[in-house]
């Protein structure tokens, strides 16, 4: 594998709730003249999956918990917010730098639970939620795609977070459907014929990095973005989810 | 910028020490047959910067101090190499996970102070350090390639690390020139019209991440991969090292 490109689909349409999205990418693709080969990654933020999905939270219909009220009141926060980041959440880390980070329901470790404010509506109130069951999302858009195009293709559901020790936001996979997420070269020699150590490789993060280079995050936003050469002959299929490390596994939590 | 491309360069050859890298770089594009545009990105694993800057270290001939001896002891690790570690770090943040993780003395917090021991030579008693000044290793190779290519190209060094909270390495960006690396749209506008919440987006890791793709870990390694239609004109450039960020604002240090 030598070579890469990477497309970004102009002139997305907004998404609404209970839109077909597999069709719209379709429909897009088209209007944008590029052919779907076999083994094309297709990714996708996760904004519009969740809008697709109608994940929309109306934050003056919110019955804060005592909870949510206390933690509101400490932070200078709505209330009403704090309450969906605690039904989205298994666990509240952090909030000690005036930033709600928690372990997602899901498992991510993210900010806010990932609910979003921004690209969301001209009415402030409405906020988005990650998608219920990204997986099921991947899986389900990826073969609604391949069998109207008749291609093997993959998906990828991204989100651009926050990360530990580094500035900035990237973005990452949080959900894929058939594709590598993580492999796993244990077991593999280096050039002078050594075993390579302890070396898997976050392939679906470093895709949907590639695709945040396009996406943009303001109002040029380009949801879908097409990754064109990735072989995925080599490596076993496995879904992003094992991407989350499990915390005793996890090198940096000390 | 709705379109990247993505090459790396095939039978690039091994690097010795002294080896004039942005020579060696310039001819392997020729043989690949690449023609470079003004604003390519041309990403180097770091490993072939730190041979052409000889920085071998080897193990046999290094004196562990006391301290290197009793952390070698306690993680039944060679004293040599942690000896090593210790002279290339301000702090060791954790030994807990049985792997030593500090800040390198030029600010990343990484395995191992970036210290490589694969892909390295036969003779096992030889590792690698991360470059001495990597930035202007940077400088350097942008300004002679953009010199006697004529094209006025950028340079990304990259490494691969672990990640906190995820499984699996990503490639990052060690060190830039003459390219954004961290780009802020903080005052900028969603598509809805409401100004944009902290948005600064990790461009260089973003670009690195792609390049990671295709320099592969294993007897596969391509250490030089080039970025095509990347678009330079609307950031003000930026140095790598911006992505460090410092204890008090990394929202994950509580």
């Amino acid at each position: 594998m030598n070579h890469l490109s990477i497309h970004a689909l102009e002139d997305f349409p907004l998404i609404r709730p209970n839109d077909n999205l597999s069709s719209i990418i379709i429909d897009s693709i088209i209007n944008n003249n590029i052919s779907i080969d076999e083994g094309d990654v297709i990714l996708i933020a996760q904004k519009v999956v969740s809008k697709s999905e109608n994940r929309y939270k109306d934050l003056s219909k919110i019955n804060p918990s005592k909870e949510a009220i206390n933690i509101g009141e400490s932070l200078d926060r709505d209330p009403a917010f704090i309450q969906l980041i605690l039904e989205e959440s298994n666990e509240i880390l952090s909030t000690d730098k005036n930033v709600i980070i928690v372990e997602h329901k899901l498992g991510y470790i993210n900010i806010n639970a990932g609910i979003d404010r921004s690209n969301i509506s001209e009415n402030k109130n409405l906020v988005l939620l990650l998608p219920e069951n990204p997986k099921k999302s991947a899986t389900y858009i990826q073969s609604q795609i391949s069998k109207q195009l008749k291609k093997d293709i993959s998906i990828i559901i991204t989100d651009s977070m926050t990360r530990p020790y580094r500035a900035g936001i990237t973005n990452f996979a949080i959900a894929s459907s058939n594709i590598q997420s993580l492999i796993d070269l244990r077991g593999e020699e280096d050039i002078f014929g050594n075993k390579l150590l302890a070396t898997e490789i976050a392939i679906a993060d470093e895709l949907a990095a590639a695709s945040g280079l396009l996406m943009g995050q303001g109002n040029d936003m380009k949801p879908v973005v097409i990754i064109k050469g990735f072989d995925r002959s080599k490596y076993s299929i496995n879904n992003a989810f094992d991407l989350i490390i499990n915390k005793d596994d996890d090198l940096y939590r000390f």
